[in-house]
């Protein structure tokens, strides 16, 4: 565990001396000084939690645990890059972010921005998303601007506002985001004693499999883990374009927070392949819903679709694990996120028009 | 904080020390022994996150803490009663527990219940509950029976099966669910280093607020805190029967966690009261909503709208509030489990058509 005193705690929660949030946690590895004002939700210090009945699918003593990142305030591992890029966009004096996401980014970029005083601006295209989706960041205070083209535009005009206007974007292009995402390796350290011999995680922009690496180099450098995990990175097959080695123009698939392209970060994945022998795998829808209500109805973890390709690929590359390796699968988002995908993909268990009496249901449960 | 080691988590994690779950951690205050089979997700641990914008309001130094107890594993507090509820049944040797619960209870038994290799039944009135809320119990793996009769009828099968069958009974009579969340009161006691003036809960049935007071109670006896909190219950004005004194027949709030006409613990709910100086408020549904959305476009934080019963009712009361007060206000619930409320009670904040263009977006935006 990363040690923390009372004097790290921003003067705001001077009373407290629980988990300070991630910035205060981690403060000498990331680029915040004194002069920093914290914009902080307490995200990050989430649960790795073991999932012995995956595991036992495995055997050979491997242990398998899940780094459960739903449970971030705002429901996704976008809280640890956003509370950063929060905090320096606030000390830089800018009174409005930007970004253009219809999903976990527009939440989180609402979230810290509305926390720290600051306007949230989101823009999408038109008629592109469902308002259930934006329900979040709507209710967060995000003021959302629909626009008549595409979401390659809305990205070329949310990068035009920041170089024009005193707004910073905040999407993935944002350099504080990944600076904030490192510390969850650093967490996995701190509660393993070491790095996992095989880090296992959802690529779609490939930005948190390059965060993640550079925390566990980082933590190297400082002698605070021996080993250093291979990086295996896993695509949904109809969105996998390091797996193929090329872009995919139409993107489909059910993992909506993997449905990419074109990474932003396709050079820095490549970097992390190399350098960590790791590998980047295609897992399909089918194999991606398998390992997500595994985890539901075996685990007791309800996690978003994309956030199960993680446990789908390391199942799908078993015979590979080295015998008696600890190997962390990724949840990088919250199963109550997507609630419409648990209905269509929840097995049939709902029996109806049952007679309201002691024998019946017992019979109907099988006594 | 309270402090763990290694040697305390159970041996299925032998290699992690993070956070172990909240029976590892307070174990000496809980009903458990070296038997007993301990089923848990790392529940609680929950953050404490400082809300100054809300503390502003009431001014005087008076300091708030908002314990958001919505990012427990299943999205609520019913996580800390249902982990020692589950581990105690599994030590008992049943293979099943059963539910009338339409929301936060069947998710949490549900999960708890797969995850400890138990089969876990939900009994609902047919027609009552839409599917979606549903969603998560279903995916966890819960077999699910709607009756023909309503929801007295439902609870009134479940406790003849726990009495005729072996299956175990996790509704809210079950006295483990208690022992596992009086923890929140230890936790919130760990981190200001000791209990605060006010404690702000919603309440419906009363256990929670019950189970609070155990948790200052037992603390208090061990010396772990010097303060006793005044314990301020509130209700939703149609479902308030502690403020009235007599039940309601039909309770009525958008709040339906907190949607209790005659709560079960309603005599312990009145020594409480006595025992604490507390007092029971009721507050509107106006006035719920106007908190709910305050928690999040103000501090960026979304919890259930029952949840937002404390921070409303604090605010109402804040003449009475001591200068330099503490004041912990719990948040009960995830804002994602209701994500409807959220698209219906957000501020309009959504402008369509847009011409992409920068001058266009610029212009809308302000600048």
């Amino acid at each position: 565990m990363v040690s923390y005193s009372a004097s790290q705690v921003p003067t705001s929660t001077s009373k407290a001396h629980g988990w300070p949030g991630l910035i205060a946690a981690y403060r000498s590895y990331l680029p915040v000084s004194d002069q920093t004002p914290i914009v902080t939700l307490h995200e990050g210090n989430t649960p790795l939690i073991p999932v012995p009945a995956i595991a036992q699918e495995i055997g050979r003593q491997v242990q398998v645990f899940v780094k459960y990142d739903g449970l971030n305030p705002t429901g996704s591992f976008k809280d640890r890059g956003m509370t950063l890029a929060i905090s320096k966009a606030k000390e830089a004096g800018v009174e409005a972010v930007i970004c253009a996401s219809t999903g976990n980014t527009s939440a989180a970029a609402a979230a810290y921005a509305r926390r720290g005083g600051l306007r949230a601006f989101v823009l999408i295209p038109d008629g592109y998303v469902a308002l259930g989706k934006l329900a979040q960041a709507l209710l967060y205070g995000a003021e959302v601007l629909a626009i008549r083209g595409n979401f390659d535009q809305a990205l070329e005009i949310v990068r035009e506002m920041a170089a024009t206007y005193p707004v910073t974007l905040v999407n993935s292009v944002n350099p504080y985001r990944l600076e904030g995402q490192k510390t969850a390796a650093f967490e996995v350290v701190d509660v393993l004693g070491d790095a996992p011999d095989w880090l296992c995680i959802p690529v779609g922009n490939a930005g948190n499999i390059t965060a993640y690496w550079m925390g566990f180099c980082e933590y190297h450098q400082q002698g605070r883990c021996d080993l250093l995990p291979r990086m295996m990175g896993f695509q949904a097959a109809g969105a996998s374009p390091l797996v193929t080695g090329t872009a995919f123009s139409h993107p489909e698939t059910l993992a909506t927070a993997i449905r990419i392209g074109n990474p932003a970060n396709w050079q820095r994945a490549i970097a992390v392949q190399e350098a960590s022998q790791g590998a980047y795998t295609a897992v399909t829808d089918a194999e991606i819903l398998e390992a997500y209500r595994l985890l539901a109805a075996r685990e007791g973890i309800f996690c978003e679709p994309a956030s199960a390709a993680s446990v789908a690929g390391m199942l799908k590359l078993k015979e590979q694990i080295p015998t008696g390796a600890t190997v962390v699968c990724v949840l990088t988002g919250n199963g109550l996120k997507d609630p419409d995908c648990a209905i269509q993909h929840c097995m049939n268990q709902f029996k109806q028009g049952v007679e309201p009496t002691l024998a019946e249901v017992a019979s109907v449960m099988g006594f």
